[in-house]
């Protein structure tokens, strides 16, 4: 059998702001010989996601920082192409994290089988039936439990996760206002996902839009962003009203340490619930979320982009598109 | 029948920082005669909370600031000595928003008549029967919903709420620790109402000393200063735990926009909720409240203290002691 090069990227130092190819070692190793229960996985598309950028710090998180010198941990979705392990046949497509190389060794613990479904382009499995839907569907439904006329407003409205908040949130019969970062991202999600009302928050004051669009206020937040949209956000919450903390972007590649929102006492006096969530929390249920997704998707009720960034040597500029604002829906690397 | 004399405090300008006397007017002026419906109620006890400082802000909360010239808004129980309304008998106890002053002269309205409890005096309605009661009651059971071998903290554990929720922390199956901000406090809450243990913020390393009295980590947070506290706080809180938010008293008199935690993120990250509560949304529900705090109160289960000072002209330099850390119990003024 012809020796395979499996070509890594490995973190060499704890990035300062935005990831710079030097944080990364570009490394070249061969694919060793399967052990018995080992599976040898060839990565088709890897993941970028904001949590991406967490994982390299040296903060305790969800999950323990990825070391210096390890590969780089990414959500990612390949084929098996060896395998000595019964749960897991050539041929199989599989998703977790296989990490920002082209192949995987491991035995495929935690790695789940997808299911072939015909006419899903392997693509919807990062888009939509993965951790994006999931975060979205159970982030909006099962943390803030939105009742139809409700108004929703989504921060990162273009972002994967976000354009599928706001698409279930009208499919909820809530009024809902995306916040995002061009005309580009504002006209997509208005014209073609269906939101009420979307704001550019690098040309619109933040606050004067929300206030025109959400004329009976803020019921429901979901928060992506942090920052100053969150206190702009919070400034108009009605009484009672639920915020899901899904992310923080705005903070994730400062170099001093970031406040909370100066808003942060109007979680009393409106008596706001702020919860955080992790999608991992949720994988057990992962079977209600999927159908839902499903079966939206075949009815047109919900849409999903791809935004592909070609080569796993673009991987760390790509994730940079994340906090720059340049994507458009989820973003991944065709290895 | 001979006229009264109205000693009054009135809002004069929004203060900085802590209250000065010049921020308010001393003005003295008859009582008028009662209208049709109206009562006239001789102010005994003055109820000085934190919230009363949010009140003389001009940010608008949870009920609108005091307008300048106005009669200082306070809680206090008074005794009806004359009345033209068929709901209210001379001779009753009444408590409610009677202000800042001697004499309430009104319809009534949001007046609640005082029960007659043999051998309870009338302070048990400042210091326990009363919002303080349904703050602590409420805003633990309800917000939290603790379990038994659960730990809790407290901050400003010594003040009149803060010191009910340890109790009530410790009678349903709680590890208790409070913190609060002198060691007299610290010996009070420990010995006298049964908290596992105290930490002095002013004395010693609060991150620490959480974490060796909390050795199972932090499930429920029981918040009333927020600032650096609240930080140390969500440093050690577990996942899924419960953050009630009651108040935020270190930010009360800055004179600068206060940040939210730094450690904001860690909501996400622990999946914690965090929920504000006012006490007025759980008015209907006192009776359960009061129905248990009553029994516990008979079975020495739970002590409340009271802080008095004595004289309408202390009432604005007294508020400041809960800001400088100086009442133990729950603050008053004696008319």
């Amino acid at each position: 059998m012809t020796t395979k090069t499996n070509r890594q990227w490995r973190l060499a130092a704890r990035p300062v702001g935005l990831i710079k190819d030097s944080d990364f070692t570009w490394t070249e190793e061969s694919v060793p010989e399967l052990g018995e229960g080992q599976i040898l996985v060839q990565n088709k598309y890897i993941s970028l996601d904001p949590t991406n950028r967490v994982w390299v710090t040296d903060v305790p998180s969800y999950l323990p920082p990825v070391g210096i010198g390890e590969v780089m941990r990414g959500g990612a979705i390949g084929e098996v192409i060896e395998s000595r392990n019964a749960a897991f046949a050539v041929g199989d497509h599989v998703q977790g994290l296989l990490g920002w190389q082209d192949y995987y060794v491991g035995t495929g613990q935690g790695l789940q089988t997808l299911p072939k479904m015909a006419g899903v382009p392997l693509t919807a499995f990062m888009g939509l039936f993965s951790h994006i839907g999931l975060t979205a569907y159970f982030g909006l439904l099962d943390i803030t439990k939105p009742k139809a006329g409700e108004t929703l407003v989504v921060s990162a409205a273009a972002g994967a996760v976000g354009s599928l908040v706001g698409q279930i949130g009208k499919i909820k019969g809530m009024h809902v206002v995306g916040i995002a970062g061009s005309d580009e991202k504002c006209k997509w999600i208005v014209d073609d996902l269906g939101f009420d009302a979307a704001i550019n928050y690098k040309t619109e004051n933040v606050r004067e839009s929300l206030k025109k669009h959400c004329p009976n206020g803020i019921d429901v937040d979901f928060e992506n962003v942090g920052g100053q949209i969150l206190d702009d956000v919070l400034s108009l919450m009605n009484l009672h009203g639920r915020i899901s903390l899904c992310g923080a972007i705005s903070g994730y590649n400062a170099t001093e340490p970031v406040p909370g929102p100066y808003n942060f006492f109007s979680i009393i006096s409106k008596r706001l619930r702020v919860e955080g969530f992790i999608v991992m929390d949720y994988y057990d249920r992962a079977q209600e979320a999927m159908n839902d997704l499903g079966q939206w998707l075949m009815q047109g009720k919900i849409k999903y982009k791809i935004d592909e960034a070609d080569g796993l040597d673009k991987a760390p500029q790509a994730l940079n598109k994340l906090f720059k604002g340049e994507n458009v829906g989820k973003l991944v690397v065709k290895v």
